[in-house]
């Protein structure tokens, strides 16, 4: 029987960061948290990841509390993954100061057989490698995504070629589309992408929105216009949580599901960068999202 | 009498352009031409600018074939205005080799009585004390709008201020934006805008699209995707021609109209960027434009 969850891997890290605007010290961070945190508003989440024995308990009653499933929530000798960072003035840019895998440098998910039965897979940006080994241990996935990052691009094309082509949809940003097809277009890249198996080719540019291709369609949304953006960590994973979990509740990839996801992508990914860590979308209430979703309709309509 | 008819005060140059695709020497270009070769699908249009005796005939020849008015258009002794640069693959990000002012120098336009009596006024991005010194000599216009550049508000800043106090839209792009206001979020930046004078403030992102802000409302446009972008040269100046020119024809500022002359303003810049110099746009039918347009609802509901 299939399981109608949406299952995550990725990274649950203690993030450092600076921002023009404060700094927080080892704060729950990782693409699997700030994912699993927006798209438990729209399905049930189950995470697949591995912390240190030093991972504070309060983040784990908070992951808890928020609903999302933690039986692959790994805790393991060692040290939680690290990233510390900043940004300046243009918020699109992180610069890493530091990034220590630690315990994430052995991990070798094996998933429970509830969530084997996962109807839907969202493969966080982590070793390709590890993206293939939870793929190919879902049994019968409705639809499969994954996102990844350059250092993947630079150090394990071929692995992520070969992941590519078992999955439907495909998330990076601008700058990763462009140097994986090496294509400055981006339609064109689009087309690289399709070439390679993914049906949906989703492109994130921070503060300048999204552009989403179908082979027969393209989609442009805007970022949603905030006066205080807070700090962009997270934004893209919290976009994917929305994107994900909405078509998960719609269960088809058609059009018009399509650009309903990446709204609510667009709105979680805007609540997000409210505060430091997964802060602002851990209060969210759904009716927030709802009236968010509202205002996208009149920044956008013509 | 009042005269339905856009005044236009900017450059006519002679660019000389390399892109990733091909390069192009003494093309017709410059702020006025790139303007009007835009706005004359919406309503006629009158360029006051200056030329050298040395500007081609061919080039003057285009300008009058495609129905603009060039009583204002002073050709002087000395050289055309003239631009050198170039494009990489980041097409959004033109290098200068070379500004020659030439012959602009020494341009004080004096209006002739058909031209001070126009009801809609564009100042393009040229000297603010001369953009001020037109402005002055429009009897009684509709509306008037302004665009500039970063070299205006490094050398020019308080005429620029000035101008802001007396004009209704100012465009400009997100960097100048940000250098104008000294405020990197662009919500923040608006504020400044509205409390300096304009009413209306539209910010061009290239290939990001377009966010225009009302005191009341904010409306973000993403560009049209293109498979291929040959010359972005002009693409600003084409904008602000389809922005205004539509506002022309509704004569009215309200939202509906603002947003769509914001996309018109887009069908045209995007149509101007698929080759060097105004070629595609000297070759467009009004029915492309319309397409073009149908194309963008396409893009962007949901």
């Amino acid at each position: 029987m299939v399981n109608n969850q949406i299952l995550a891997v990725g990274s649950v890290a203690l993030d450092s960061v600076k921002t023009p605007f404060g700094k927080a010290d080892e704060t729950l961070g990782g693409s699997a948290a700030f994912f699993a945190a927006s798209a438990r508003f729209f399905s049930k989440v189950s995470i697949v990841a591995v912390v240190g024995e030093d991972f504070p308990k309060k983040y784990l009653d908070l992951i808890q509390r928020l609903g999302i499933k933690t039986q692959g929530l790994e805790i393991r000798k060692g040290r939680t993954f690290r990233w510390k960072g900043f940004y300046d003035y243009d918020l699109n840019f992180a610069k890493t100061l530091k990034t220590e895998l630690n315990v994430f440098q052995a991990f070798k998910p094996r998933l429970s057989e509830d969530e084997r039965r996962s109807r839907f897979v969202f493969l966080a940006n982590i070793d390709p490698e590890i993206q293939t080994s939870v793929l190919k241990q879902v049994k019968d996935p409705a639809f499969t995504a994954c996102d990844t990052m350059n250092y993947w691009i630079e150090n394990k094309k071929a692995g992520l070629l070969r992941l590519l082509k078992n999955v439907d949809i495909f998330l990076c940003n601008d700058s990763e589309a462009r140097e994986l097809s090496g294509e400055y277009n981006l339609a064109k890249t689009a087309q690289w992408v399709f070439s390679r198996g993914p049906k949906l080719f989703v492109i994130k540019k921070g503060e300048h929105g999204v552009i989403c291709f179908s082979k027969r369609s393209v989609f442009a949304a805007p970022a949603f216009c905030l006066e205080k953006v807070f700090d962009p960590t997270g934004a893209g994973d919290s976009f994917a949580g929305g994107f994900i979990g909405s078509l998960s509740r719609a269960r088809r990839l058609n059009e018009n599901e399509v650009r309903k996801a990446v709204i609510y992508g667009s709105v979680l990914a805007s609540y997000n960068v409210e505060s430091f860590s997964l802060n602002r979308v851990a209060a969210l209430k759904k009716n927030e999202i709802e009236k968010r979703y509202a205002e996208f309709r009149r920044l956008t309509r013509f």
